[in-house]
């Protein structure tokens, strides 16, 4: 059978960036969550982190953009469904991110079911100095035309 | 011992709030995935989909408001630490959220486990027409001043 994802495992995304205060306070406003921590910096200053951190979601976010990178790279090389994001499972922030941090979110097939045209792959996003804030897995499923 | 998180078993939080095209827009700005199928509309008209879908990262911003929610409410009962959101398990994009749906996200507290402080939720969101567009759990932590 020719495989409908056009992925395989072991194929590598990432995408690198800056998340600024601006982008914390651009995400509040869209999600709704503008909780202190988030955004008033004298409040999270009280807190245990000290500083404003970002939202898991809006971290997450970069992750969507490798997902996109990978569903565009099947798409390029003859799939024909529609890939779409089906879910995360096991997403754990074991770092807070600060505004000014520079994030690499790394995307990484780790199976391909070619029956059910889905792929898992391993997530991960990692700072400025290389130390890890978010891991996790992802699942990508391909929609086929009507 | 007294409860480090002030919550209970049953505890429900809600958000509503419409997704617009211009905070599809934004959230693919901030988050770098401006794949066409978020962000434009001949392009999507085409997919499996037929219109711009939202992100599912943009979707599980409002479950972030919902949680925060939550921690407030723990905060102003006495708790003394730092609620932060952990992590999300089985997260599953059951239907797309297309620009103009009306959202209503979920978060019922299922388990409180006060010796590690930790709580888990069950998650939904909800179109206007009452069907289910996400369905996952996630772990609220308190992380305690040192």
């Amino acid at each position: 059978m020719k495989a409908p994802t056009f992925l395989e495992a072991g194929e590598v995304a990432e995408y690198t960036r800056r998340i600024d205060a601006e982008d914390i306070a651009a995400f509040a406003r869209i999600s709704g969550d503008d909780d202190p921590v988030h955004t008033d910096a004298d409040f999270a200053a009280r807190t245990a982190f000290g500083r404003c951190i970002a939202h898991g979601a809006h971290v997450m976010g970069l992750l969507s953009t490798t997902a996109s990178m990978m569903s565009r790279r099947s798409v390029a090389r003859g799939a024909t469904g529609t890939p779409v994001s089906a879910g995360y499972d096991r997403i754990r922030f074991t770092r807070p991110v600060f505004a000014g941090d520079t994030l690499t979110a790394r995307y990484v097939i780790e199976e391909v079911d070619d029956g059910r045209a889905r792929t898992r792959a391993r997530l991960e996003v990692v700072n400025q100095d290389g130390a890890t804030c978010l891991v996790g897995t992802h699942v990508l499923a391909w929609v086929m035309p009507a």
